[in-house]
């Protein structure tokens, strides 16, 4: 049999909403607006989409028999999938929050979104190794090599996937600290990365005798990795550490994701000035001109491109409410919100 | 005597919620836990921030006595401002939606943002103007001078404002159509703006025998200001003629919402991919390197820093729940949604 329990953002909306006297009768749907004239769905058919785990996820407990919600049921919005528009009255089929946007699971974008990333990581290799003389670590333009792509792979690719942890479906039941864990170590592992693509540029610029930091490209790129080393620690001492006190913690905890959002949309512009620079730095003399368009600018220039595609991709994942992880919210912002989840 | 009335969005989403039986009874609140016990606000003082035409906005009327609720009350969140809370049983004062969010007053932050503009307008004029000769419309470097001037202003400062028009808190009460008209107005003008830089820069490579769009730089601000005409003319269309469905006007609004903040992110990174390429350009034969950071160079680079700040702030702004404009979203998203509204 399997185990069917409230929708805690449902429930604490309705709670708000209602107040006591309805909450004393069970809540059991999120938006349910007649729950006594709902029809059960006898022996559904099995779908793909219904029945993946973050299906499972949003469906709701009633006592006998259960109906079958869709996992994107929220407060505010009424059940307006397929399967349970004959569930709900017309006149409350509505879905004021994402009026009007598309269904679309998480799933398959999200592996979409990996094949995106990895055809980014690749495609920064293959220019530096292709055309720029591959990579090697001892200050030459071999070691300048290492800086696209370490910064493309940890500023951009990793730090996309850290920030969609918790749009993964299967982190939503359970407790939250093993996905802040899987977050702050995808995060820490990306900022490692960029921290060695800074070491590479500047030993190559040492080495070469060329100034550092002089840039509009170097400014926003320095200020980008520090703004995220400041992110880190600051969801780190927020978040995984024991001691911060909730109130604190509700007050950052939108900070840090208008912060996550930003920084990522600062690297994706710190890597586009950063091609654009590094080929007219290198076609010109002795090398077919950037103007004249060689194979190298075609490509280059597509990467820059599949970067800011990837980077909107991840802000659109980010910004969609219906991805969001539901969240235990019926507890005001200054009281024990997260002590729980610790 | 004022007039109260009750706020679309929360009588919607609580019709949503409670279903007929409950809206049977008149809802004048918009999160109004228990409506009977409420103690009405026996003359209150006046503070500015509630005489606001933007709080007058989001009260909701009461048979008698009213209570004034907050501006900032919707649904899913409980009214927690320090002046409501005692009206408000201990448990129900939760905030879900935006816990922790610093309370902050649109207008002053629109004034700021409005300055910020301006003070980029200004820097890239004056770095024209004091450093690359000036401006003239003859196919010179002159010409060119306009490229980066009317860019900044259309592509980034006016449509910062085109896209905030809703956000004003004026624009909530009475009919929405004189603020689309407005908003494409606005948006119109932004585009013009863009033509009209990219004539001064196509001219100028033309007179100088330069091949057009080889660079990163130019690929995407190509791309960004074609994906400004697609998004405006879509959004003319389906918002501004009579003649689009609803169902489409539902349909397509949360894309138009996600393009409008993606082209501003294009924008930005264009802009700052542009300035560091011409700071390239002009920093090296017969003037002080670029790699010198001479005055212009610390000019322009401060230009490409402001510029991302107040593009940020802008998708800050429109990302903000509560400065969003209340929708009446009662109606399914393939009804009438928009026929009412022009």
């Amino acid at each position: 049999m399997r185990e069917w329990k409230p929708h805690p953002r449902a429930a604490d909306s309705l709670k708000g909403s209602l107040g006591q006297a309805v909450l004393g009768e069970q809540v059991w749907a999120c938006c349910d607006p007649a729950p006594l004239s709902f029809a059960p769905l006898r022996d559904p058919a099995p779908s793909p989409t219904r029945q993946s785990s973050r299906a499972v996820q949003g469906r709701v407990r009633r006592r006998s028999p259960p109906a079958r919600l869709s996992h994107r049921c929220r407060p505010g919005r009424a059940c307006t999938t397929l399967r349970e528009q004959h569930l709900v009255p017309k006149e409350h089929r509505h879905c004021p929050a994402g009026a009007g946007m598309l269904e679309l699971p998480f799933l398959p974008f999200c592996a979409l979104l990996g094949g995106l990333g990895a055809v980014c990581v690749a495609f920064v290799s293959a220019w530096c190794q292709r055309w720029r003389g591959g990579f090697a670590w001892d200050g030459s333009a071999q070691m300048f090599n290492w800086h696209p792509v370490l910064m493309v792979t940890g500023m951009v690719v990793l730090y996309g996937a850290a920030a969609l942890v918790y749009r993964l479906p299967f982190s939503w039941s359970g407790p939250k600290f093993p996905w802040k864990v899987l977050h702050g170590a995808l995060a820490l592992v990306a900022f490692g990365l960029a921290v060695l693509g800074l070491v590479a540029v500047f030993s190559f610029h040492n080495a070469q005798g060329t100034p550092n930091m002089y840039s509009l490209h170097s400014w926003l790129g320095l200020a980008t990795v520090l703004l995220f080393s400041c992110q880190w620690l600051a969801g780190f001492v927020s978040f995984l550490l024991p001691w911060a006190p909730a109130w604190l913690r509700a007050l950052y905890k939108p900070v840090h994701v208008f912060f996550g959002s930003t920084i990522l949309t600062l690297a994706m512009v710190s890597c586009v000035s950063g091609i654009n620079e590094k080929l007219f730095f290198s076609l010109k003399n002795g090398t077919t001109a950037y103007s004249q368009l060689p194979s190298e600018a075609v490509f280059a220039n597509t990467l820059g491109l599949l970067i800011l595609l990837f980077g909107v991709l991840v802000l659109w994942a980010l910004a969609r409410p219906d991805w969001k992880r539901p969240e235990p919210d019926s507890v005001e912002a200054h009281q024990p919100l997260l002590s729980a989840e610790r």
